[in-house]
C-alpha cells in the first residue's frame, strides 16, 4: 500500500539534531519512499491530510518484559523485596503459555496507542511472545530470560531453548533476537561466558540486566571486587555486541568501559524510581559517547508502557540532580528513544525519517491545549506531549493503530484474557 | 441543572484512604447532592452513563502563573541564568493585559482537559486574570504578585492594585484571594511585614515562592545567617495563614517550622527538575505532618499544565531518591493533589467527593491499554492515567469541558490570540 502524508509537520534528521518542517511523506509498502518531493511513479493508494498533525519515527523501547502487563498496578507502594518475592515471582509461577500470550499483546496495545514501534523484550516462556509480536506486527528483539550455574542442566536447557526459538522464528521478517543472561546475581560467570560464546556464534548481541540495585553492586565488590561492569568486562562479555539495562550504579570508570567497548544503556527511569534503586548517570554517559536508549522496563515495575512518559523523566531528571538545566536536551532525549535504540537493538533502517528507511512512525494529533502555542516543536513532543495524543502507528509501512482502533489486535479479548489472568493468579 | 452519573466507579475518602467504588453520585446544583442514593425528590436532568468510566473530585493545582503559557516551548534545555534574564523577563515586558487574559485562558484549556478545577496562581496584571478565570468558569485563588523594599512607593503602589483587585471582584463566587511578596530576593523584610499585616487585616493568606534555588537558600545564609524559612519566621510572616511554592532546600529545621506554624508547601517536581534545582524532601514533609499540596508552576518552567504527569514526578521522584520504594504512596499522592489542595488555598468544600461538598470532579475514560487489567485503580490514577483520558471536566455543578470541547472557552480565538502575542514577543 502507497500512503501519502500530506503537508505534515515531520521530525527530520539534520547535522547535529532535527528540525520539525512542513513537509509530504510517502510510504510505498514498508519503506519510507520519498519525502518533500514524491518519488518517480508514486501513486497513492491513501492520502493523509497533514493538519494539526506531527509525523515522527517510531519510538524504540529497548528493555521490557511485554508480558508483565498482567501485573499492573498490582505491587504498588511497596518495598522491593515484598515486591518481587511477594508479589511478582509467586504470581509469575501461575502463568502458562496462554497468559503470556495476552499480556504480551496488552502492552503491544499499549505501546502501538502511544507511538512505540519496536521494543526489546526478555520473557519466560519460549515462542510464545514471538507468536504474540508477530501476530501483533510490531518489530520486536526478543530474548528468552537465562539463568545458570556453570554446565548444570537447567541453565544449558533454557539455553537450548532460547536457540531453539530462535531457529523456529528465523523466518519472521519484523522478529531478531538477543540472547539474555537474565543478570551476575542469577548466573554465574561460567555460564555467562557460556551464553556469551553461543551468541558470537549466532551472530546476535546480548541483553542482560546490570548493577540495578545498590545491593547488586555492593555484592560485586564484595564477592569479586570489582563493580558488576568490572566483572562483565573482565569476563569478556563485551566483546559481545551487548545492551545493558538500568545501569544506574556505574562509576565514571565503568563508564568508561561502556564508552571503549561500545555497550548500549537502556535506561529506565520510571522502573528505577518505582523500585527505588535510584537515578542512572545518564548525563556522564552521553558525555562520554555511551549508545543511551530508554526502556520502559515491563509493566510490573513500570505501570506504564509509555515511552513519551520515559523521555519526560530521562530529560528532567538529570537537569534536576546535575543542577544543569541545559543538561538532556528535547532533541538528545528525542534521539535516545529512536536512533539510539535502533543502534541498540540492531534494527538497520529504524530509527530516523529518511529516504530507504523503514516505515516505521507515528502521527499525532498536535491540536490540544499542551501544544500550543506552537514554540518550539522538538521541546513540545519531549516535554508537553502526553503519548495519549497518537492517531496513527505504522510499523514496516502497515497501519496498526488508528484513531482508537487496531488492526491487528482483538482488544476486548486482550481485555477480557489478561482479566482473566488477573483472576487467576489473585485466586 | 441536576445530573446523575450513573453506575460509575468513584474515588470516595475512606478512613485512612480512599476506595474506588461502582456507585451513583447525584449533583444538585453546584453541589455534590447524594453518593449511593439518590437524594430525596433528586430529578435528573441528565443521565450520564458511568460504564468504563471513573469519577473523581477535581485536582487542585497549588501553584501556578497560568498566563505564561505563551512562554511554553520557548525557553528549554537552558541554564537559568538565561532562560530567566533572556527568555522569560524582556518579553515579559512585552506582554499587555489582552496577552496575558488569553494566556491564562489558554493554560484554563489544559488544566480543564486534564481533570483540574481549581489552581492557585500568581500574576502580573491587576484584575486580568480574575476576569479571565471568571469568564473561564473556574474556582481560582488568585494572587497579584508584589515586590518591594520598605515603605518604597513601587511595593506600595503593587500592594494597593493587589488590594484593589480584591475589592473589585469580591462579588465573584468562583474566585478568593491571597497576598503574593514573590520571594525573599525580591521583598525586604519591612515589605514582607507590611504585606502580611495586610493580609491579617484582610483576612486572607500569603502566597509566596521559598528556598527554591541552592542560590537562594546560600544568599539567605550569608546575608541574615539564617536558611529563608527562619528569616521568615523570624519576621513572623508565617503567624499568617501561608502556601509556599517549591520549598526545595528546606532543613530539618526548616521542615519543623512549617509543621509548626502550619506552611502549606506546593511541590512542583517538574518545575525544579527542567530549572535544575533540585528535589524537595517531600517525603521528610509529608512525615512530620506538613501540609503538601501540588503544583505546576507557570508554563514557562513545567512546559505543561497537566497534573497528573506532576503526581507521577511527585510519588516516583522520593521513593528513588529516599531508596525507599513505599514512601509517597499512590494514595497520599491523590491527597495531596486533592485535600491537601485545598486546605492549602482555603477552599471549603472542595478536595474530597463527599456529599455537601462542592460538584468540582472530573470524569476519566478508563477504557485504554494503560487501565487493563484493573487492578488496584487507585495506582492506576497515579501511575498510569496520562491526564488526557479526561472526557468532562465540572467546576460548581457546570460541566466545562466534554468530550474535547469546552463549555465556556472559545478555543479558536485562544489559540489565534495567543499565536499572535508569540508572534509579537518574538519580534
Amino acid at each position: 500500500m502507497n500512503i501519502h502524508f500530506k503537508d505534515i509537520l515531520a521530525v527530520l534528521p539534520v547535522e547535529n539534531g532535527y528540525s520539525v518542517e512542513k513537509t509530504n511523506v510517502f510510504v510505498r509498502g514498508n519503506i519510507i519512499a520519498g519525502i518533500g518531493e514524491a518519488p518517480q511513479g508514486f501513486n497513492a493508494d491513501r492520502v493523509i491530510d497533514g493538519k494539526n498533525r506531527l509525523l515522527s519515527t517510531g519510538l524504540i523501547n529497548a528493555h521490557d518484559h511485554a508480558y508483565m502487563s498482567v501485573f499492573r498496578n498490582s505491587a504498588d507502594d511497596v518495598l522491593f523485596e515484598e515486591w518481587l518475592y511477594k508479589r511478582i515471582l509467586p504470581k509469575e509461577d501461575m502463568l502458562v503459555d496462554e497468559d503470556i500470550y495476552w499480556g504480551t499483546q496488552l502492552s503491544c496495545m499499549e505501546m502501538l496507542s502511544s507511538g512505540t514501534t519496536s521494543f526489546l523484550d526478555m520473557h519466560i516462556s519460549k515462542n510464545i511472545v514471538p507468536k504474540a509480536v508477530t501476530d501483533a506486527g510490531m518489530r520486536a528483539v526478543i530474548s528468552k530470560g537465562l539463568v545458570g550455574e556453570g554446565r548444570a542442566e537447567y541453565g544449558l536447557t533454557r539455553l537450548a531453548d532460547a536457540k531453539e526459538e530462535i531457529a523456529d522464528f528465523k523466518d519472521s521478517p519484523l522478529v531478531s533476537f538477543m540472547l539474555a543472561p537474565h543478570a551476575i546475581y542469577t548466573c554465574d560467570g561460567e555460564y555467562l561466558k557460556i551464553v556469551a560464546e553461543a551468541a558470537k556464534t549466532l551472530g546476535i548481541p546480548l541483553h542482560t540486566h546490570l548493577d540495578e540495585s545498590p545491593v547488586e553492586h555492593a555484592q560485586a565488590l564484595e564477592k569479586y571486587g570489582k563493580t558488576p561492569t568490572e566483572y562483565m568486562a573482565d569476563l569478556g562479555i563485551f566483546d559481545v555486541k551487548t545492551i545493558c539495562a538500568h545501569c544506574v550504579q556505574l562509576t565514571d570508570t565503568d563508564i568508561d568501559i561502556f564508552a571503549e567497548k561500545g555497550v548500549s544503556v537502556a535506561a529506565n527511569p520510571v522502573s528505577n524510581l518505582k523500585l527505588a534503586n535510584g537515578i542512572a548517570p545518564i548525563k556522564k554517559m552521553l558525555e562520554k559517547g555511551v549508545n543511551v536508549a530508554i526502556g520502559t522496563d515491563g509493566p510490573g515495575s513500570n505501570n506504564g508502557q509509555n515511552m513519551f512518559r520515559e523521555m519526560n523523566f530521562h530529560s528532567l531528571l538529570h537537569k534536576g540532580i546535575n543542577h544543569s538545566a541545559d543538561a538532556v536536551s528535547a532533541a538528545e532525549t528525542y534521539r535516545c528513544a529512536t536512533l539510539n535504540g535502533a543502534a541498540a537493538l540492531a534494527l538497520d533502517g529504524c530509527g530516523e525519517l529518511r529516504v530507504g528507511n523503514k516505515a516505521d512512525l507515528f502521527v499525532m494529533d498536535i491540536d490540544q491545549p499542551q501544544f500550543y502555542p506552537r514554540n518550539d516543536l522538538m521541546a513540545a513532543l519531549c516535554y508537553s506531549a502526553r503519548g495519549t495524543e497518537i492517531v496513527l502507528t505504522m510499523v514496516d509501512g502497515k497501519i496498526l493503530y488508528e484513531n482508537g482502533e487496531f488492526t491487528t489486535l482483538d482488544k476486548e479479548r486482550i481485555i477480557f484474557e489478561t482479566e482473566k489472568t488477573v483472576r487467576k493468579i489473585s485466586g
